[in-house]
């Protein structure tokens, strides 16, 4: 039985699920906290003025019109644990009103991190074709395997975007001594100073690194912005690694350039998913593949329940969210990555 | 011309080259700072005794004899370039008259501490079976393809030895907030402390760990040490890096515990190598090889005549070297590893 | 002669002027990319509806009343560069707008904490007492100097209030492998972990620090929260610094657990500032005293500007100011700080 | 009553006591794992030949005669914990025997670094006087007050000498993002590239520096060698902080500088210690003094007992000593610290 005093959320978090974002000690505590309304996110307006005008919270982000808000007269945030925004909801509204759209894209900072590490070493010391030589007997020993090795220690990386993507790379990368150069338009130089990184323009830092990595999103200005041109002004053997969304480069041109043997790259994205059995990039030489695996493990989906469950503890007490990023009135409509529909 | 009052360097560096293991411009300088008398290792006793009479330093090492380290007044120091110690000439000699031996293995600790970084991601991910996969057309997307997969950030990782080697590991894991214990007994723990590891005893290392590198270098007393044993101890489902010398573990016992699925590894060395085209780890699942190919990187031995020049501008000042490490007197006899025959 | 093209910007940063916070480079290029209209900041609805209706930022915090608001329908931001706010405009209405409130207190970070940091150096050490019994000829040599000597290194530290301040404390003290536990109910346990502190309540702060850094803000809850049931809650021997406002604490129960022995203290801050002639604190051994002092460095004004500079170059581009601090809505009315009269 | 088959230690640590230098804990850890024979330093050699046969270490650093020695067959090592190395025993001897020659002066490491940070940042705000003035009722408030104060974030620091004291000079600064250039000619470069510090001249060190640290040792070579010159080729406004002996600067040549108004400097040394009562320097402006007490903290004697302790658990397995810092056979007859007759 549930004390009807509890602040009441509406559940709605598809394509995850409760079970998916929360362990079950965190869900515990949501119950033990929270008046849980499960809803169909296609039919929020359905829900009864009892309930919307009770809402405290939504953790999801179904589809809202403009009338259904004003039957919300409670509503302090809006808990997106899809984490690309949808053009699905009235945002000039909700700022207005200073309700909250806040997102929990941050969970996968840091195995996204982790795998771009993982490519850019596989790429600087060949450990994947070395593998599958060794398994076919043709593999080669000591020196004469590491003809193209190179080391990340004391090389000079490249990161294009600085959210938490790039703050977490640029975490994992600390270790190694190396040179960092960092393009993000929509931050300040001296904050990425602070960071310990080096401001710098996207020409820099394709033209000045050993490894690139591509962790910006995909807004309504940058499809596409990485071609042909980009990849022929890299170094010579130079790593590109994509991380965000395939939307950001034109993946032809990509191929092309690990094709003509100007550099190496990784890809966790790509225009289709999945991808056509017959798509060249699956026998491509010099190019690491991955299924958009990258940020889609079970601990960083269970984190976005701790998330969610820290910010709402703050709205309760007459604190603004810190823990998840804020949606900007200025941004939200720029935002263009497709949300996913798989977990 | 050689100006006969620069200092005289006996050059042996079998099995490395003056070539592999000097930059050009670290070569010139060499040149220009010592007379440099190429010599035949097995015969350096043949040089004369007024090669031998005025040789400073011995760049390899050759076999010597008492008698030849008698016509070697000025001798102050062997520069050691293959880094293993042979039991090739009288060591305690060498200390009572304060000839150092050096040892530059210490190129090698940053190549190899990123491919086992490499490996632990790659053990953690499903990388290689991954892009395997996707060559084939069997890849599979998303949180699908993540089953088994979790991260180094904030996990416990055990380290087997901490030289150069596993001071390296230590660096290139620092941005990963991981709890990081240390076995070796040749280090009092205070000084494991401040490097910021735990010290911890090598079944607590074997127990407690999600990652267990190995870097301890073969001695009389550790061959083999880490056997079934060993491996039943550690935790379903981690990881076990081997990248210093095959001959302290028991391989057969290594291959059994990944077949049976209790952990996953990957080596970077093998109880013979090159390897026959039959042996069992070619096909192994969830193991990686790598064809001893951590350190050898060209990079690495380039360092190698840096790390001679510096030590040698010190000794000309009358100062002791401080690069490279010294053999020690309790220890030297107690060395095991197999010296290299290719670079 | 000023282009007319030019964004239009409000300068009321009294009691700042533009000498004081802009270098003379970027008070040049403040007046290259803008127009700017230097403004009496009691009288703003004075400038006439042809500036009001240009403006697009204003530099200061100036009294705005709703009605001027009305006539300023391209104000995009009011960035106040005293950095604490008052409350003398309507902040919902901004908020509902999305016009910026931003703020510039971060550039006293550094300098606070490199003042809060030498004090706690000096009550460990005695360091000033022992100058000035030197000065006298009666200091003390060698060990008989340092009974009550101790390290900062390893100690256990405690921090309230993990804003820009106790983020550069965290920093400054990041060499010192101190056990740093924080006290901040505004923020996210998780947070406080990721930047590598524990989070703690107040009395675990009080109770297990060696070492007691305050630094939060006075709100409308926590005025005078530190009385003298906290310091009796304190290590004996234990450092008190007080950085933030003496607002916070009840300063004549500060005074009395110094002068009883209990604990030492430094403070930059005072119930009256000036103080008077014969305030006791200006005697009371163990306890240092500082002028508030700790951020009105000059190099600390003239970032303000760079500060300003960066989040009005983002904001022409139509991004969310980035660099200087937001006021919130949920917070605004919550801060109590009194403003300065005196840079 | 002792185990007669534990092995023999000679107790001979003046000034030192072994409750100045063990905790109890550590000095009963001592008592049952050695037999303890106090000594008197200057008659080791009438402790007869039972107990100097059988004596695995010796704990001081009393005279020794070449004769003492021959007795002393199983002599592994002495431990001296004054930590200034006398010229009092044959150590030519004693490097052919191998018998080490160990110090614990790293014990002052941390408190000399800590001292010596608060000296930078005391002298960069003024903090000493101005608690002075606020005694007296002479205070200057806010930026009054602070018209010369700067920064040590980044600012430029120069460390002379690298050794322990430096290196944990260069720990505590890691946090204040500032450019640090050091000199130090017994250490080849890279070592210093490798601590994240830049090799420099000495020259440059004094002149590139707001920050300029003095931690090297006196030796045979550089008594004196920081004159009017090396001060007047400083920075104006710069500070210089001695931290190691009075000997390695003329002191009336840094008093003259600091006089003139062109530097601003501290020092824990003297040339004579105790300091004559009118000795100028007590009155100087621009100058903070500390008695030699930088690193005499009961703390820091505790440590060495620790070290002695885990550096003859090493030796009793066979292993060199790791802990202590060895003396050096090139290096031992160069040093010219003056030993101290105080603890």
């Amino acid at each position: 039985m549930t004390d009807e005093s509890l602040p009441l959320v509406i559940s709605a978090p598809e394509p995850r699920t409760l079970d998916l974002i929360f362990t079950p000690a965190a869900q515990a505590e949501l119950r033990r906290t929270y008046r849980i309304v499960e809803a169909d996110p296609e039919d929020i307006a359905g829900l009864g003025d009892a309930v919307l005008g009770e809402a405290r919270y939504i953790i999801g982000q179904p589809p809202l019109s403009a009338e259904t808000l004003v039957r919300m007269p409670n509503l302090r945030a809006i808990l997106n644990v899809e984490s690309n925004l949808l053009n699905n909801m009235p945002y000039e509204i909700l700022f207005e009103r200073g309700i909250h759209v806040v997102t929990t894209g941050q969970v996968f900072a840091e195995p996204v991190a982790e795998l771009g590490l993982a490519m850019a070493l596989n790429l600087a010391r060949g450990v994947i074709d070395a593998d599958v030589a060794f398994r076919d007997g043709t593999e080669l020993w000591g020196g004469e395997g590491n003809r193209s090795a190179r080391l990340l220690s004391g090389s000079e990386v490249g990161i294009v975007g600085f959210g938490d993507l790039g703050r977490a790379l640029n975490r994992v990368l600390s270790g190694f001594r190396a040179k960092i150069r960092v393009f993000d338009p929509w931050l300040p130089p001296s904050m990425l100073r602070e960071a310990g990184v080096e401001p710098a323009s996207l020409s820099e830092v394709l033209a000045m690194s050993d490894f690139v990595f591509v962790v910006a999103s995909v807004t309504s200005e940058n499809r596409g912005f990485l071609g042909a041109e980009a990849f022929a002004s890299m170094r010579k053997g130079a790593a590109f690694i994509l991380l965000s969304r395939a939307d950001v480069v034109d993946f032809p041109a990509l191929m092309a350039a690990v094709a003509s043997g100007h550099i190496v790259a990784a890809s966790d994205v790509y225009p289709e998913e999945p991808l056509p059995a017959d798509h060249p990039v699956r026998g491509l030489k010099g190019f690491i593949r991955s299924a958009h695996r990258a940020g889609a493990l079970d601990s960083a989906f269970k984190k976005m329940g701790d998330m969610v469950l820290e910010d709402m503890a703050l709205m309760d007490r007459g604190l603004p969210p810190m823990r998840c990023k804020r949606a900007e009135r200025e941004t939200v409509s720029r935002m263009r990555s497709k949300p996913v529909s798989v977990n």
